[in-house]
């Protein structure tokens, strides 16, 4: 606690941790993540290496922000799911809501996003990520339905409904005309309904 | 041509490639991905180290084996299906006939995808390889039902079936009493008919 930024009187921690992903994100999508330091970004935030570690683990981490705070979110929606909703529409309703941003977060969203999903360097670190999650849906299918969730129908809901949510953000990334939530209403719509929209 | 094990009178490159492939997944399982060098799975298929990167780029690509082939054959099985089948059905039945293998390539199979799966050095390479496969079914769904490839349903397709896929497989790794043939077709029947065993 010796350094200022980290804790002085009246600017809570959340104002760092802020401070850092944006100016990491700008200078990632300015200059490319591989091409920036660790040192370059905790410049640019005012804060020292040694800070910089104490929030992120890696490079890579500061780049997805709270994740663990999201994937927490993600659980509790869960948790406070109505038992008498079907299981599935529990899950997409859960996505739903957690990515419900205000709409001055959607800029940053977009960068963070867009590094994620296009970023080589990222996307070994993101499966890792993306299996937090996967966890927490299987567990939540496997509760409700009395299976395990190793079993075979949890672990589906888990994976499939994750390539939805992503695939609807790619979406939304590549067309400005629809909205994130449209993009995974429609998405969730395909799947809980069996792709209606290719039946003819 | 200089090296007698590329191309020896009677002896297809074939050979070569099967033989560097089951050097390197035993090493590999034997000893972990990241402790086994090329050199040495070079040594132990009887290649040199500049053989080998005749036939593959990287050390990863030699746990892939032939997947170039793999996407070239659900292509072909994509453009030979009747136009009649839904274009769901048509997705699937394509994955499961390109994953029909001999009882004989099995213990192969099932070290390559316990070591796709869960070693995560491979797990960056994976994405780029999927990508492959999501392109040629994306581009299928788009001819079949007039979108563009780049629209939210050919994509939702191609991401939802592999998911539906990788799943089926990590499900048959981890429990030896059902077929690889079996897991996928539960998985798909839950993916086209939107997940009826949720249905109570």
């Amino acid at each position: 606690m010796t350094e200022t930024e980290t804790a002085p009187a009246g600017v809570p921690a959340e104002g760092t941790r802020a401070r850092v992903e944006r100016a990491a994100l700008d200078l990632f999508a300015l200059r490319g993540f591989e091409n920036v330091t660790t040192d370059e970004v905790a410049d640019a935030a005012g804060i020292s290496r040694r800070t910089f570690f104490r929030y992120y683990a890696t490079k890579a981490d500061a780049v997805w922000g709270d994740f663990a705070g999201h994937v927490a979110r993600l659980d509790a929606r869960l948790t406070a799911a109505d038992p008498a909703q079907p299981v599935l529409a529990s899950v997409c309703a859960a996505y739903v809501e957690v990515n419900d941003y205000a709409e001055t977060e959607l800029p940053l969203l977009r960068e963070r996003m867009r590094l994620i999903l296009t970023e080589p360097a990222l996307l070994a670190h993101s499966q890792v990520r993306y299996a937090e999650v996967d966890r927490v849906i299987a567990r939540h299918v496997a509760a409700r339905t009395g299976a395990s969730p190793a079993d075979l129908v949890p672990r589906l809901v888990a994976t499939t409904t994750r390539a939805a949510a992503t695939t609807a953000f790619e979406a939304w990334l590549g067309d400005e005309r629809s909205t994130l939530g449209q993009r995974l209403h429609q998405a969730f719509a395909e799947i809980t309904d069996g792709f209606p929209s290719l039946r003819s």
